[in-house]
């Protein structure tokens, strides 16, 4: 995939460089940027040509501040990015993006571009299309914890004007895998279109956009984020036939089927107790 | 046109099969069942290879409870389709709906898509967009039943999870055919793809679509039904010099042309005594 | 009370007369012009001064043309106002609501006030408010009949200039009865006051209000009908810790408690089997 | 009436003082000012205790700049206030309008109460609700210039921080009049509390409310200007009675009835050749 | 007061009552129940009879979960309820608002009130009234806190069934103290009022209200929650002239006064650098 | 570029024909007629084949109403197209659109299309995405001229039902020069494009519409003027690298970055004081 834009910044962080997505997006990044700074609790590749090696958790106050000097702008995939016990969820997710927004003020930079999920409203139905505004309806700790990240990424800007792109992220993986898919799924190439649209919009203040691409069916629709400029060029229709005859039979009446959030609806040690919500409205 | 999905349903029902969406209907759905039934009250085409076909009034209740046995998905296109005397259409589009929901209620049958018309809300003006969520202006009793057809949909859904999803069908035909067309054609080969999306999404609750193609001109915002996946391809544009240049006067204060409803706002034995609607608004 | 207006009809219309609505508006209606007929299939009082009385079907098309001749304004409160199989709602619900509309386009009657119900909307939750222009969830074949009224009323204002206020009447008594009246509740005075704020308003169109008194507690929300010119004087709230007392536990997620509709919503020989909706969003 | 606010300004400015309604609001604002300046073009009572008075045509651009000299906050009464030809409203209303606002912001005044008008908004029906956000719809040259002065009150403040509330004044008598005004009233008492809760309220940007009474029967709804603090205490419901006896016929389909503007939008020379409205949507 | 519900709960939970709402609320919830326990991290009132006093900080998992036994309903005013930095908001407010939340499921309680604070949006200005369903903008770490509550209880209830009414509350104060309380203040009548509305409506899933007054100026609109049935009988209006006497001049373009957080949006160590929000639009 | 539409006026009047739009405009238009009437204050190239040219000032009642004789329907690019002191705005801007509208209405002219512009809607911010229907925020006297002219149109609608679009021009240019133009950017083409669509429409009343290509990034939604049947086939994407690497860097906290209307916002003699706007809400 060609360049996608003309700005070079200076040093750009990706946390979480270590995950899955990070390693798909580490060489992605180092395109758009002079200096490209890599975290993650975890080991590493090692530093190359350009490229800037750092361990430090998000839990630790000190570590941040100083993974933060003489940041441009920051893409934020660092944390728990599954369900799992929210005292899990809150160092990483919650405590981690208190010191990243409150070191990336003390540092001066400008913008993040964090890295949410669309378990942010996991609780809106699989029959239903949704605005970027809709009030939260979080399908899990994870998804509860991604929802504080926006809301603090609001306060970040409205008092100190640090701006963010909230990318409610679907599912970024080499092809759909099942039939939620086709409608959630993200290329890795409309996530680098995703990443670097929220790094050039001159003006962005706190936007949230969906990130998925360009698929036939959606849950998503995009239409107050258009500043940003993401355009997804990718769909998930070449793999439609194959997974639907993988998959034949669905009951729209299990929970997992019901709802955006996919089986994220129904996880951990506890049973499906609550309300199906809004179809059919 | 190349199979739309990987599902293969066990068997579908066409109801309205003789009419001439439903012949055109017959051979497409075929691809995407093991058994098609067909039914209406006229006289049919012999049953092929795969097919059923039954004489079934959707005003015999027990015709339609017998024509439901063992159908998985219902396609129904029958009754009448244009406008007509009230004592015409209330037992063909309203008796014969509920004979239709009822029976299938009965059989398990699990989604039904339904015919709906443009008619709904043919009171709204040529000179705006509309919603799919706007509140219903028919403008015929034809129109009238089909609103009558929805809310029993909504009805079925909400209280016994048969799922519907509720089709505004535009102007079906091989080409459009005047100026109005230009904004309400819906090819045959969008309805397809139409009604395949409708079949195979896994979940839609009761669900309301435009069906027309992606025609440059249009009355009809689809954006809180992208759930459902239809992608329309065609357009009437190829059309649009020729039908110009052969209609090329059209007085906008005629109901005929101020109106989404076009021709259907004047028909009956009465004159027009209605109120011009909220354009310019 | 005393007299809520300055206007004197010349004649008005009571459908239904023989019910229970029905007889307690009838001296109250008388008040507000110069003939009241009143109507019904079955017997009724005998005229008094200034009163016509009228054995007449809504099934039956011709009585109806001969019942509306030289009447002013409607209030059509006749038809079935309780669950029923579809067929018995059919003709007195449907049939005779066209029958009305019909009669009353060629007798040139000016206005209907039609008593509409909240089971048009039945399927909303009690745990969120609503307006009166959202998508209908009809909880009944009578919710359903009611809604096609409405309909019917848009198009005969639409098509034909005759104006309509569609009342979405609450629970109408003398008292509240349980809880669920303590939202619902409709005093027999604020009654008559819509009813003649609907006949009195100059201009409504086809307008849509909510038929309830001015409780502490309520589901519904009529800012857009504002122009009508209802204001409801009476509330539940003096009956509110009595009928608590009597009822102190209400299970929230039974179908009669989660949906406005109440038992209206589980009412025939089949199982509740619909999906709770949008509480909570 | 007692005094609404502890707040003593110390000069506020009151233009058009010697028509109707300034001469009705001179002596009542003059309590919450040490000094109030009194303009027109036309000559009016001497000054009184307290008060200056001063001949200042609006379309004057120095005597408007020294007009402004000293001035807290203004109360924009000045120009034409009733139909006139294009010519006759375009110095008063626009020019005038922009005067003052220029002289205003080079004198530091810090907000203006503006006399708009529901003539704005006066092609919307009066069978419908509206908001203060709609899109304008004057009803003549008279509301088109109201219009262009809150477009000039939204640019004073986006561009200078200058601050308005803009009062679209329904019909300030000391009594209604006709049917329209149990509508569209404002006591002179409601006119004083509305203009004392915009001299008040601590921040107002420019916020936009109509100019009604309490009165049962409403086509304006202030629910998004609730803090600018105005709640009506007078209602035109004790002249409805005599007001609909002495005017007991209304033919709906008439222009100056179906629209809220009244028999603004019939006035000028020409026939009326408008479309009619969204009522009943 | 007299007593506001014929309902008597066997068990409530009050937390947070060591301070100074919780003292105020302990008598007056008493009535309402057949026990009340309290609860907070410091010494309490010995308990009288039929009260029950318990210490048992919010983070301590396993007293949250003893805490909870028995507990129908839960008033939820524990925890930090000012600005104070992250490390001292997120163990009250985020770890204990989720320890409260996982006891209460575990012990099968029903329903909690939530103490959440008008802080979650105290960054839309004081120009504009707003409804609860409007995107989150914190202005603080307390109100960030509070917006994490919100989503967590509409996850609990989307999730496990278990409703929240979450109140955000005003100025819960003996009087109000200055002009932004004229707005702003909940009266302890009113505050009672609310949280009884909250307890006893049968069915509310997760529902929003802002806690205020029935003040005259007003940013709040909870048209959306009025299923909860609060309806507010006090108001600031008595202590304005003397508020405004106090305090006469506000300066519109300091951040305290621009948004209706008011002091909150410029405490902690930084100077304000954020943006005005969307007044006058 | 081929002809885009069947039709072919006989005479359209161009106004503003000497300006860089109405220069190029010229011969494309005239493709759709059979006589093109251009005009302006200053001289124009000789009327070529099936021209006529015209000297004809806006602000000359006379001269304008022999102008528009004979004319079907009119695009009107006449008057000031930056910004300029009110005093030069207004004749050309405001009484110019009077008096050409008056003179279209006495003539008989059925449509304008105005060139109405973005700086109406230039206070909203670069980081939001807006529809049509928003409240005006304008930029400017130019843009203040230009609300002026698109509520004269809807006045002229509604009164005397005289059609227009209203084009909110964005940046008509050969090519984008900046980064501001990545959004605002509208082709030769596209406005070609766009003229014709609103030209060719059977219906508009008064629509409203954005005038942009179709750019990855862009500031508006054109969802509800989708009757108006405008398809935009080019985008500044193709000058994006080029135009960022030009201009790597910009202040979001300068008012001509964080404003849609850009430069406009800050021009004048007078320092910017103004108020961001609501983005990131």
């Amino acid at each position: 995939m060609q360049e996608l834009t003309g700005l070079r910044f200076k040093r750009l962080l990706l946390t979480g460089a270590a995950g899955t997505l990070g390693r798909m997006l580490r060489p992605r990044l180092k395109r758009y940027c002079e200096t490209l700074r890599v975290s993650d609790l975890a080991a590493m590749e090692p530093a190359g040509d350009g490229e800037e090696v750092v361990i430090a958790p998000l839990e630790d106050e000190a570590a941040m501040l100083a993974l933060l000097e003489g940041v441009d702008a920051v893409l934020h995939f660092g944390g728990v990015s599954v369900e799992k016990p929210f005292s899990t969820v809150l160092p990483a997710n919650i405590v981690g993006a208190y010191n990243l927004y409150e070191a990336a003020r003390r540092q001066g930079t400008r913008r993040i571009v964090f890295a949410s999920s669309n378990h942010v409203t996991g609780f809106y139905g699989q029959g239903e299309t949704i605005l970027a505004n809709v009030v939260p309806r979080p399908d899990s700790f994870y998804g509860l914890s991604k929802a504080f990240g926006e809301n603090l990424a609001q306060y970040y800007f409205d008092r100190h004007g640090l701006e963010t792109v909230s990318i409610r992220i679907g599912s970024c993986l080499p092809e759909p895998q099942d039939r939620r898919h086709l409608a959630s799924w993200l290329s890795h190439d409309d996530m680098e279109r995703l990443l670097v649209a929220a790094l050039s919009a001159p003006v962005v203040g706190h936007s949230i956009v969906y990130g998925c691409s360009d698929n036939r069916t959606t849950w998503w629709d995009n239409a107050q984020g258009r500043h940003v400029g993401y355009r997804p060029q990718d769909s998930s229709e070449p793999w439609r036939a194959q997974l639907e005859a993988k998959q034949p039979h669905i009951d729209p009446t299990r929970p997992e089927a019901r709802y955006q959030g996919g089986v994220f609806v129904t996880q951990g040690p506890f049973p499906f107790a609550g309300q199906p919500g809004g179809e059919g409205a």
